[in-house]
């Protein structure tokens, strides 16, 4: 099964577009788990289990645990996903930029130490930096297409002689060219900008978004759905992580992490 | 110190503008590593010792490191040269891109983790991914500019309306723009391609290249040089591997690396 086809069962089975990010920082993290040695690995496996019945998949990002020296919590946090809710797709967020025997030990840290699913993937180096993980055909290979950030036009934005900007390459040239086995690649377009959402759209076909953006960093749940839908009403990996994770740090924040991912699950399903 | 000056002195004091890859494959270890737990660790200090009297810096890439479960080692690696050759720069190639807190969660990474004093970062997420690495203000940020791969011209050598390929503006950016505070950024330029790497030097000034592709990947030395010194006649990390790495996998092994340095060192400042 192509990582596409793992996905497309997931938005089926869980009526849920909404992707879980899980970015663990100890400053935010509740009293009760203050102190401990496995408190990144704990937060983060307590917020799956809070929020598991409203997303169609979790998107641990990786540089909040190389910062603090926890690879072995994040180990046992994707052994724990895989195992206990298999149907969910994993997406390490680490944005890998490399080529050639080099991007072959990402994919090999990605695909095999962590067991992911897919892994986010830099294009600036091109398809040579896609093609190591094409190998791994039942993995999936997500590629930064459009970001939101402000920075993002620096690049992203260059219009060539046809005037077309650089984002849109990247999108037709991965839709077209560098998902050759099919059903292997997505694209990350961020939600603060929904009429390049569906631009990109536009030129994709059905292939799945990751589009993070939403709640923290402002961008619309109506506008980013309108606009990044498919042909099936579904397409979209819609990230939430600050909103949820940190939606309250009481007692009962993982009651609160499952309130805000049931509601925005809804404000994504409400979107007509 | 800025990054910029600590480099300076190394050309200065040893003479050379070679940079050792430390790019550890187990698989082609010398049989005396075979099956030892620390055989990563041991096979770089082992390389470190043998080469650091003909280098004006060492660069690991933590793929190799991540792949295998092996931070520690890198650690450990790191914390070798940092107090054994103090003088030499420490370059972590990991071409981090991401902006924001988790800029700042991967710069934390390098920089306090494994105490690196520069970072490879890939530019296609603007300026916001490099801005974060600049709080660390004796510190480097070497950004992605002309890769040397055949995959490399897919984004890179797109031309805008004026006829600029992305990579001079991702060079003319860096220089005048992202380097905020003076002295902190360099670029990757490849040297497959001298013409390229003649044009980046023109509009960047006197800003620090580092420039992989000599050696195993075919890259000329004479062209390089000719195309890539600055101003003071230094300028350049010129990045060697493989080619020094596994030079012999004998009992000679340590020998056949220091020669290819020795070697290596003599060729680039044998160019007029």
């Amino acid at each position: 099964m192509t990582f596409n086809a793992k996905l497309t069962s997931a938005w089926q089975n869980s009526g849920s577009q909404l992707m879980v990010g899980l970015d663990p920082d100890p400053a935010r993290f509740p009293a009760e788990l203050q102190g401990r040695n496995d408190a990144i690995y704990e937060f983060c496996r307590e917020i799956v289990d809070a929020t598991a019945p409203y997303v169609c998949g979790f998107k641990p990002q990786i540089a909040y645990f190389s910062a603090h020296r926890a690879e072995d919590q994040l180990e046992a946090l994707c052994q724990y996903i895989r195992e206990r809710y298999a149907d969910l797709p994993l997406v390490l967020d680490a944005k890998r930029g490399d080529i050639g025997s080099t991007a072959e030990q990402y994919a090999q840290e990605a695909y095999e130490r962590y067991g992911a699913d897919a892994v986010t993937v830099n294009p600036y180096m091109g398809y040579d930096s896609v093609a190591p993980y094409l190998e791994w055909k039942d993995r999936g290979v997500i590629v930064l297409c459009r970001t939101s950030n402000p920075g993002g036009s620096d690049l992203q934005f260059v219009e060539d002689r046809d005037g077309t900007p650089l984002y849109l390459r990247v999108a037709s040239l991965v839709a077209e060219q560098w998902d050759r086995n099919g059903g292997q690649c997505g694209l990350v377009v961020g939600a603060t900008f929904p009429q390049e959402i569906a631009k990109v759209r536009a030129r994709v076909g059905d292939m799945p978004l990751l589009i993070p953006g939403i709640g923290a960093q402002g961008g619309s749940i109506t506008e980013t759905v309108r606009a990044g839908r498919n042909s099936r009403a579904t397409g979209m990996m819609i990230n939430s992580s600050r909103a949820v994770l940190y939606a309250d740090n009481g007692e009962g924040w993982c009651a609160a992490a499952a309130r805000v991912a049931r509601e925005t699950r809804d404000a994504i399903n409400a979107v007509e």
